[in-house]
């Protein structure tokens, strides 16, 4: 890889720029953002210049799509042209199947492997971005088929994910979002419906002014912005769906545990399932 | 107060005496615990001396029960007896409902009121105790009538809890029984299932492989030990109830808005108070 180009700078782009810098890549880091976001990417180091995305895409030995879903699903069809022959053209969208989905369909010159770095936080934007992100955190890679993970450029493109000291996993887009609806979106809509309760309760400011660490815990992920979650939550219905039946199964089986007084195993159940990925 | 007795030397005890200690308390801090754990807690500085329940009652100014909540319902009508006149018995447990109905029933020759720290960690125990568990953490304080606060020996004891950097918060135990149900035991219980859920799933390899910071915090109370939640739970039935059913509610809400594509408004006030929890 001689040219990276990120297009879309914000925590998520920004950080795979720091990070490759940081992993020691010599090579040259091309942005497409806002030109706000170009100057502040500049001056964080986390590229080297903005350019057009015609500019990004006719020098790009990869080509990384770390906007939002819809934004990564509008770009998609206007590559083909644009691109070099050989480049791999990667995204770091929550969702996999519509947007593995459109490359199939319309990236024809160019390698496309789907990807998920499950790193993130809170804040957004590449004020936030830290070479860190994606250290000992998950990288999902979802190739269509394994071949894609043999070619010279995918190969590359894995052994920087590594060197930047994330960990590799491989599933196809369909059991991704199956895995994320239960991994990441069922938490989020967890965390929001306990604030957004809490919020309406007539006693919410007794409720906040005694919170402990662990309301503190629980509502993070309700700090999230919508303008990401509207994206995820759209593009992942029926998995969606699948996990919250799935937990409110097992809520509604946790109070009959409750009233019986056998919630024990239930309680040692979940326990290691959260010590082990703290392992 | 010159002699303080820790009935219970664990993670909140152990960290109450390191607290006072670091807060310039320099009376005596005796220890009701197995041999053991006063052995840890002498090494660590938590208390200067194990002694017996009777005599610890003999010598404190305060008495501070930090054990489990059955453990604290079963010292309560022990106490009477063996207590100094004028002494102040308070306790840490996280219901207190029951607690504070033992001590008005049995309680007559010392003054009783009930506390609630909100600080706690996933580990028990003295070796995890920390001076500074208690700071920029509300504590409850549970009167049964408001002159309670303003006897000699109440007062000294909110001096302290001020001078470990803990936010005192009056409310009766109904009222904190209805408080502590909605903002520790709703989400405990949000966390253990989440937990057991995704356990209990054929994908629970893939889902644990691929789990991001997300889930690590929303599983963070999954990690408690049943040992406590066992006494909690069953203290606090109906409250608890309350708020599982405020709960549902409020998620079949928030799946009707995800299917008409209307969540936003719930998103942002979610977003609200879980921003209000950080100020």
């Amino acid at each position: 890889m001689i040219t990276v180009s990120i297009v879309g700078v914000g925590l998520i782009g920004g950080s795979f720029g720091l990070a490759l810098r940081e992993a020691g890549f010599a090579g040259r880091l091309l942005g497409v953002s806002s030109p706000k976001t170009i100057a502040e990417a500049r001056a964080r180091g986390a590229i080297d210049e903005g350019v057009s995305l015609e500019a990004a895409c006719a020098q790009a030995d990869l080509i990384y799509l770390s906007g939002p879903i819809h934004s990564i699903l509008e770009t998609i069809p206007k590559l083909d042209p644009l691109v070099k022959p050989g480049a791999l053209v990667t995204d770091a969208g929550s969702t996999k199947g519509l947007i593995v989905a459109a490359a199939r369909e319309h990236l024809k010159r160019a390698q496309f492997l789907g990807g998920h770095p499950m790193a993130g936080k809170e804040s957004r934007g590449v004020a936030s971005a830290e070479p860190g992100l994606f250290r000992h955190r998950p990288y999902i890679v979802c190739p269509s088929a394994a071949a894609d993970l043999e070619t010279a450029a995918a190969r590359e493109f894995l052994r920087w994910i590594d060197c930047l000291g994330a960990e590799c996993r491989v599933m196809n887009a369909e059991q991704h979002d199956r895995i994320v609806a239960l991994s990441s979106h069922l938490p989020q809509l967890l965390s929001t419906t306990l604030a957004e309760a809490l919020a309406s309760h007539p006693d919410a400011d007794a409720i906040a002014g005694a919170a402990g660490p662990g309301l503190v815990d629980s509502t993070r992920l309700a700090l999230s912005s919508w303008d990401i979650w509207r994206d995820i939550l759209e593009t992942n219905k029926p998995s969606i769906d699948a996990a919250l039946d799935l937990f409110e199964a097992h809520l509604a089986n946790a109070r009959r545990q409750l009233s019986e007084g056998s919630l024990e195993r239930s309680f040692e159940s979940g326990r290691q399932f959260a010590s082990r990925l703290r392992k």
